[in-house]
């Protein structure tokens, strides 16, 4: 089987336009990592004073670079620079001592070229799990990588990240806040080993806010639980998920984790970023929104949601074009939460389907088989139960995630 | 898209020999439920003194002739007939208070045609969702069903209840009892909406054996939990799966829920009819078991398999015939359960793979591609942290599975 390098028919027309972060420059190289000759390693330089919040994957195979950052998310000084090292190509994951191994050489040796102390160095690695990192290829371009930096770069870096990735992912605001403009940039890469319990990705945002770094982190965990923890593309949770939230304080303008328009600009960012990965989900032909309402509480209504969103016959039914709504009782039932079949209610759309424990008397097949053909899709279930609700995004299941991920390697 | 109407390549040769069982005769009918001109209604006529055990789906969503099983099975009375009345076509789920009543009328016109009492009559529908079940036309077969019923016709039986199957299933056993012999004899259907939480499907076991109700109801809520409990296909729970296994008595040979013999009889029907389901999962072209040992306890050790069986990108990887066992790792990272990656070791087949946290040092990427060209594989972990054991069976996620999933109905 032969992959054509075909671009999500769900991918935004054009990469954004970026709003530059004062105190983030960013370079790329092609160290002969990934294969092909796309570049493949990145780098991302903060200066001295620069706040970093962290998110990780949940899984309990943490890959090597993912579980040093999580031990330095904890103990980082602002008062030194801090850099990001990135490679697409190759995991680390699963590579025993040796993956450790290749991080804190890594590590070690960009700190000196770059005169930052370790514990303010995080790297992250994404691609094939269980191959060693030949990581003296990615030391091998540092000095080419120091020399390129450029506050600038962005669009490159989102480039340079992307594994089966079909677009490079990018979001950007201004956000007016009370002591005047704050920026956010970011960017994200990830399409198949994508479900809730983290980012289940690498994500990386920068602001020139100043805010506290414990501020930070209260802020981006908040925010992490409706966003990239309410996407799905396989129900398959990444060894190397990554999110990092840097905060440089160029602006001068303070904000601290109440502030409510910070918050927002933030949450548009991350949301942007989380659906724009579910848009490249691999084989995607449709983006779909699934909103339940009326569960008991959220945490059931994010259940059912999620088993919706999860389940083959629901994704094959919309990549089908089938407004097979017998599908979505089907998940409500298995999802393990409450509902009451006579009390629940379906929607494709605005078009009522189910209510009453049956079809709905006033719903024609036909208008459901119309609302199917649209690229975007909202599967509406009130449960009319209690007033809990969630959001939760994902993609359709078509022979293309099939052919992908059947010959991945090869 | 049309679906040819292929048998899958894990099929068994032959239709096995089945043995008849004393007390129980089957006929069958096409009632124009289910299209095409295959035959679609069953009838399963048991002598008075049968006793019947009953498993059914956990859904929430679960369709109206599963509750009216399910309220039955506590109240039978063994001193009259019963009965076991099946369409296929149709699953008269989630069709309200219609739903109801067509089991209703059903059952009340087979009470009368048959003389035996409602609380003796059992039936399950399979198949689409939401749509209303046409009662009428079963109903109108019932004079024909109730003419030709006959002890041979189990093979029959196995066929009309199919939906997407795509070949009968079946299995019979002789047991050596200390009394003498019992004869063991079931069917199943299911191909699709496979996952634990129950039988998962239609499944109907028979025996001669002479046992108590509540023996019987035990034995069988044990077996279930090592057998029909431990396969999946697409991890989505049907909301009609029914598990009925009837004891005729006729042998007069008694048995309770301490006789080994026969509890390993029957186990091996229900385990052999669990693999034949999965054998029939839609679109498969591998038989997966997954084995996990050295857990916690049989718990985690069944989330690991469970997680393993149930990933996507692992299912596709076996069907690429791709030994990227990378992707366990991912799913036994994913599972919940605890795992030490400097402990586990991961086997395909003998073939020792992974362990010490990395890939074997004598693993060569040339027997792993070999084995992976088999048709029956053997994904095995040792998590080396405790005793805790389980065994799941699933099989691969191939393009044909989005195939006949995205167009089920039409």
């Amino acid at each position: 089987m032969s992959i054509v390098s075909n671009i999500s028919p769900l991918a935004p027309k054009n990469f954004p336009i970026m709003h530059s972060i004062s105190g983030v420059r960013f370079a790329t190289a092609n160290a002969g990592i990934k294969s092909g000759d796309s570049e493949d390693a990145t780098l991302i330089l903060l200066e001295p004073e620069t706040v970093i919040a962290g998110l990780f994957t949940s899984s309990m195979m943490r890959s090597a670079p993912v579980i040093d950052c999580q031990n330095k998310i904890g103990i980082n000084v602002e008062n030194t620079g801090a850099a990001i090292i990135v490679n697409s190509g190759n995991a680390n994951a699963f590579t025993g001592r040796q993956g450790e191994l290749a991080v804190r050489e890594i590590i070690a040796e960009l700190s000196t070229r770059v005169q930052i102390p370790v514990e303010r160095i995080f790297s992250s690695s994404t691609g094939v799990i269980g191959e060693l990192l030949e990581y003296q290829k990615i030391i091998n371009v540092f000095d080419y990588l120091v020399d390129s930096l450029h506050v600038s770069k962005i669009e490159n870096a989102a480039r340079a990240i992307m594994t089966t990735d079909t677009f490079p992912k990018g979001s950007s605001v201004k956000v007016s806040s009370s002591g005047g403009k704050i920026t956010i940039s970011g960017i994200a890469k990830g399409s198949g080993m994508i479900a809730p319990n983290m980012g289940t990705m690498l994500v990386y945002i920068f602001t020139d806010a100043l805010i506290d770094k414990n501020d930070l982190q209260s802020i981006v965990s908040d925010l992490n639980e409706e966003t990239f923890n309410c996407i799905t593309v396989d129900s398959d949770t990444s060894t190397s998920d990554t999110l990092l939230v840097s905060a440089t304080g160029k602006s001068g303008i303070q904000v601290n984790k109440n502030d409510l328009d910070f918050r927002e600009g933030l949450r548009k960012v991350m949301l942007d970023l989380a659906h724009q990965v579910v848009c490249d989900g691999e084989g995607a032909s449709k983006f779909i929104e699934v909103s339940v309402t009326g569960a008991v509480d959220r945490k059931e209504a994010k259940l059912h949601a999620t088993s919706i969103a999860n389940s083959p016959l629901v994704k094959t039914a919309v990549a089908g074009e089938d407004p097979n709504w017998g599908r979505i009782v089907m998940a409500i039932g298995k999802s393990g939460a409450s509902a009451d079949r006579d009390k629940l209610s379906i929607r494709l759309g605005d078009i009522l389907v189910a209510e009453d424990g049956w079809v709905s008397p006033h719903y024609k097949e036909s208008d459901g088989a119309a609302y199917m053909k649209r690229q975007r899709l909202n599967l509406n279930v009130d449960l009319g139960i209690g007033t809990g609700s969630a959001k939760v995004w994902t993609c359709d299941l078509t022979d293309r995630y099939i052919e992908i991920n059947a010959d991945y390697r090869s």
